[in-house]
């Protein structure tokens, strides 16, 4: 038994591999057969990359950045009994209106998949006259009904807790500019429905270490523990020759996640395999969605590899956990409630 | 009385001059004395210019932007007899927040104020982890409750609409990036109680006409008429020396003012006076408020001038109204619900 | 008589001001009631600016750009008895196709106007999937026949020689890029037929001195003279506030076009006055034509003026070809027949 | 036989592998054994890549970028007995001016090499005050002598095709700036003597599928078929670390080329192989020749791989041009005579 | 006699004009016969702005950036008996080095002028493979040694102590980029010998006051005072239409000028007239000397004004410094020793 | 026997593999065995790259980049017995001021280390109000005491020489901007003391070869042969795809440094190897260190590769500069005393 709780369900067949007896640095090791998705996963489909999974009855279920031959990304969906080997619908998700009419966004990308109470729902980036953040819900994923989208542009990397807070919906995202931003920050929001938005808080920004130092978005959905909301991130280095994306992790205050409570100073995984290096974007790692169980503390991290492929990440919840403590810096734009 | 009505009140004393005889073109033209407030107006205030007024009681009110002498703006209170001669607060408003404490945005710029039923609200633009929309209201003008922020940043150029539609207060906005934008659109959102906002919807962009093709944003508060609503806006164009503010004209659907029902091709008004083109930015018409006699349908227009002075301009609803319609050329865009 | 001799018609009633007594630098000098073109001179019409004349039996006649009151450049002619005062057309001008069919750009600026033989040439700047150059032509002013585009996008600034050179027609124009582009040099290209263009040829570059240090571009059209192509350019600065545009003077090998035999090191007019200082681009003295009088050797230099209004200055074929002369650097690049 | 006539002669040794059994997509499969160029193949010579090689009697010949180890590129000659082993010149072409004197660009990179009646044609990138396109002839692969450039600068990846149109040559060419532009569409020029160009047209620019929505350019010489001109050109992307460069199909129409009939919305090859991901430019596949053979309809693509190799892939006419139609999507500014 | 002491001769001619009654706002006005120096001042040079004068004899002596016809910036001498009205060389200042032949930079603005001990030293900016300060000794204004360049380029906006500091020569500069730089703070480094340079100190850096937000630079020579060295620099904000320079001040600790015991949070100056706001690069303001006689408290500044005219502003040692001291806001990086 | 002397000590166990049979080109081999330096060397840190190494009585020495897991680049020792395999402190060297007190820079990247006289010197790149150089001094590698910084910001790339010239100590360095500065020469500066530096001088610039087209920079501190100081550095190519740094070498003349007497045009190794083109920061050849032993000529070269690796290759004296000299390429601006 973990010493850290996770307040959620039990999956035991979460994917797992020990961690390599060399291993050091942060506790979070790969997948020894990455990348899990290659390339040219589907027909018409070149890559698979930033993805969100999860488990469903017994098996395991997920939506899909699949860019198409056409460089345009849409939103796929596929089954997998081991969550490691997966099997893609041919066709992108169809989504209706609320009336049933049929509704295809112009493009979709970075797909997140959260459940709260009975329903699922699908959060992605989209255009709404620029970037913006769309979302749908399903109760059997069968029918896909687009709602309301939650914000202004520009926003992406919009990512929903697996519960409410005080009785509202909560959602993470970063506002940010029509382009290759080079700066953006992670608020908070809050709704009564999902249709109305509001009481906005600043989450977190950039920082003074230089593996984030130019922004940084939400990963995967935050996982509730005893300690708090543990969140997995992305933060953004600027290079002469591009950015790099690594994967950080930080725990947000369980009633209200404006504050930070730890912090990170040092990424979890950064780029250094080929499949991380090389690719459409070179020197990315980009977590999505986790597979966790809360039985044995283990958690899986699905990450978006040089936009190019699945690559799979382990950890404990205990040994995450106590990494993130042992080496949190917070300043004071982290712990206030981000309210101006 | 006019032909296209305005659904407001009687202001019999709004200010005005007659049309000059030898006045071609958009049927707007300047006041004889312009600028109405110059240079060093308050001590420590160096510069006012974009900022709203009001009729109140039988006088008028106005909240401007004070450049102060550091450079940094906050908002003042006037008050003025005939809305040309102002006396303005020696000192910027002081907020309080809905527990009544203290509360002063690092920067205020750029106010709307509107009455909406028996509150007055001012709108502004304010530091919220980046360039955003802050929101006070008053009943009094003497104490000056801010309220939640409406939207993520980044966002400038919120107007209210001075009714409510199908129930839910209306509020036009110009999402936008951090820094002098060179894009942005104007869009329009709903809310229940000034509180959470949604159903966004994209009002208009851009044109291809050259005086409003690079960004434009709402100016002066939505005037209702029995054509729809009046939207006196700003459009930009970019030069190789600088933006060029202009002075633009719109109506928006009455129930649904996310669809535009005529839109000018040309402009209002552009810089051509020497306090327009003169300044601390040259080359600046920005509207922020007017005053408008529903009986006579006269309308008084003010607005900031090279951000340096305030300039007034006169016009009628008829000749407004008809010159709008006259040379009005909408797109798709402009006519379709803005829903993606 | 002139000493230097201009190879070109007596114009006895070419506009003029003698010299003022206490003018100093370069022989140039303004007219004294510039500028000769105000704001709004045509309904519709806010700014006449670059913009080209010439003799037409006793009197004069004019390509004018019209910047339109929805900011669109187009084309408009103009007639005046002294070359000072000018009548427009209230409509901008119709051009038809080879095959007789109306045919208008989506815009049109910049426009120089050159007889050759018994035509004259109407040379602009329009859109041909970017800044490119389009022809018209016309023996009558009444029907203007476009023909074939000369150049590939992106390009500026043509301006055609009032006479062939070895049996081939000759152009100067200046490739550069799709914006406001910081560079741009002078090149000379030939055709047999005003279809086909060939033997493109490099003129010259920006140059060491700071006024025409960023870019440069035609002007005028070329005048034949005793001492060879007497050239008006512009010569343009950059500065940390924007462009400033300069009037420059070279002088061409008369059989050899690509070859500069003079060229001024010392700008002949830069913005001083009001009118060049202060409008929609500030900073701007741009030449676009003359009137030259062989029989006096005076020339009329017309110029667009902040790019808000028309001015006119005044210089002798001895004066500037003698302060030319004696200013002159030249260059390897500027001596050498620009081939590659 | 193949279904789709190219006319063209047959080369019964054009290299050739069968499709590997598990390929899905684009009909467009890799030779096994690329890169066929590596590093450092010749004394001097760094790299070589972007090139073109054509049948020469029973073997074959080909002009060929080569960089040097002090980094600049000039055209080197090879020649091979089967098209994929090649034997290098020592030295670099050595052109001749039209006088017999020699010639030497600054730089000549990107050549492309084409037989029209009996004249071979290379078309290249040089410096002409600016990159544009520089042209020589030879009949023998012995004496190259250059002519005249054929446009303006900024203009690179010119392609002629390979037989004359209504009399004239055919030119391909992609206008742009002066840096690593972020713009450029392909445009057609005519030419009735290889000197005086004209009668240019817009063929086709960027689209919205967004392996090709920066810019593109022209690639190999068109093919000529029963279908019209088989058009391989490439295709560019822009990410936050930085272009990547796929390869796209057209077929234009056979008596006016700047009329799209069919253009493939996916692309044919995009960089999946270290060789195309990793080098001096990652994410590179740049077309630049084909070997087809008319009897079998085998078809034999080279193409620039990361700035730093040349690889070969394989396609049939009849898949090829079934893929593209199938998967066609022409815009009306695809299929319109490009002309403003 | 003033409260607070000048450390410096008296200067009984110093040019004066009492306040106007209606003066408000930061205790400096400008000389109502502004500009004093016009346009076109000399033969060949078109405008004198950025300029430095000081007391010398009975009279005045000064060195003035003289812009010349050719756009091209050279230092010339001028004198004058009431330092209003200027008498300037025809000719630029000849240098020479150590050596005695002559030198002359290839371009050289914004001079200032000190005096320390019996020698005046004239510093400005000068190309030295990037712009860089350069710097001249004499003691007759005759003979102009230059001396060794003091730093590595990129720098601009040195200004000298007028007197050694614990035996060392002091010098402000403001390093910086190759172009119009966006940033800059004001550094000071330290000299026994004014060969070798070290002891580098950071002063003040931009703050947070918009009107000195993007970068600040040295002005006019530090005078000392009783209260320490009072520091007239300029300070620049950014807006959308280009850069505007203000005067501020600050008094630095006399024994360590490193370290600013008060800076002003108000502008002290910032362009509102036309021949501030109008001209080569509108909206400057910009001090590079003053006129000050520590009998009487006055003191006179000089600054370039829209880098076309030189304005005349007055000011009392001890308006100025209660000014500076009543609105003083310093940050921890003003206050320390600014070494890292 | 070496035909050219290196003046330096006899290193018999320098570091060696003879060179390939088959190697061509710039004769620089690579090690096999390379990297040297693999990820995660040292607990908490993630990469060790661009490095300085040298003999240290019968063993070797060196001081190391090393990026830690929160992305911030420290500086470490490491020892080692072959000068291939190193033991590295686990934590980052602990500086102290003059006065003995702890001190660290907020960030030290690139260091470089040499020995003048009997004292050891670390220069290295860090913030001083923006990049710039630090150095300290130890003579024990136990205490290093940091000494003032020798220049202003912004500068890096620092390297002294291993003996003063004419009494004075001698550095390079590479003043630039604050950013991923775009340009960038190399100058020489000289000290009596280490405190106070003058005499700045230009050494050498980018040049026309396309591999240096965009900047350079010091590499390892100048080798003292009998031909003058070698020297290794690196230049630096812009592509769309993002920056290519190579290695270069030049000899500077042995009395004044500031005088290029030899100048390869070729790179000697460019990024070829998976480690040098994959990485943090792809195709990066940085060479800081070399290890050369007087008595057999032969040098080890040690060179950052991709920001991710430490790379190892060789040489002869006689081999590199006989190739450096049969390849160079000087312009006026490398061979003059670089003194303006």
């Amino acid at each position: 038994m973990s010493k850290v709780k996770m307040i959620s369900p039990a999956v035991p067949n979460v994917p797992w591999q020990d961690k390599p007896e060399d291993h050091t640095g942060a506790p979070v090791w790969r997948y020894s057969e990455n990348p899990i998705i290659g390339r040219n996963p589907v027909k018409g489909v070149a890559r698979i990359f930033n993805s969100a999974v999860m488990p469903y009855g017994d098996e395991f279920i997920g939506v899909f950045r699949g860019e198409q031959v056409n460089g345009i990304p849409y939103i796929y969906m596929g089954r997998s009994k081991d969550a490691i080997h997966w099997d893609f619908d041919k066709d992108k998700i169809q989504f209706v209106d609320e009336e049933g009419k049929p509704f295809m966004p112009i493009y979709a990308y970075d797909p997140r998949l959260v459940k709260v109470e009975d329903t699922y729902y699908i959060i992605w980036c989209q255009d709404f006259y620029g970037a913006a953040i769309g979302i749908a819900k399903t109760t059997d994923f069968k029918t896909f009904t687009r709602i309301e989208n939650p914000f202004l542009p520009f926003n992406r990397n919009a990512v929903l807790f697996p519960r409410k807070v005080h009785g509202n919906f909560m959602m993470l995202s970063r506002p940010s500019d029509s382009g290759h931003t080079p700066f953006g920050d992670i608020f908070v929001s809050e709704s009564p429905d999902m249709v109305f938005w509001g009481k906005h808080r600043h989450v977190m920004g950039k920082s003074s270490e230089w593996w984030e130092s130019l922004k940084i978005g939400g990963g995967a959905a935050p996982i509730e523990t005893s300690e708090g909301w543990l969140l997995f991130y992305h933060g953004v280095s600027g290079t002469c020759n591009g950015y790099v994306y690594s994967i950080g992790g930080a725990i947000l205050d369980i009633d209200n996640p404006s504050i930070v409570k730890y912090r990170c100073e040092n990424f979890l995984l950064t780029p250094e395999e080929w499949y991380e290096e090389r690719g459409f974007v070179p020197n990315v790692c980009f977590p999505c969605a986790t597979i966790h169980d809360s039985e044995s503390g283990r958690i899986a991290i699905y990450y978006g590899a040089a936009d190019s492929y699945v690559g799979l990440a382990f950890t404990t919840i205990d040994e995450v956990v106590d990494y993130i403590k042992e080496h949190s810096v917070v300043t004071t734009s982290d712990t206030e409630e981000g309210r101006r």
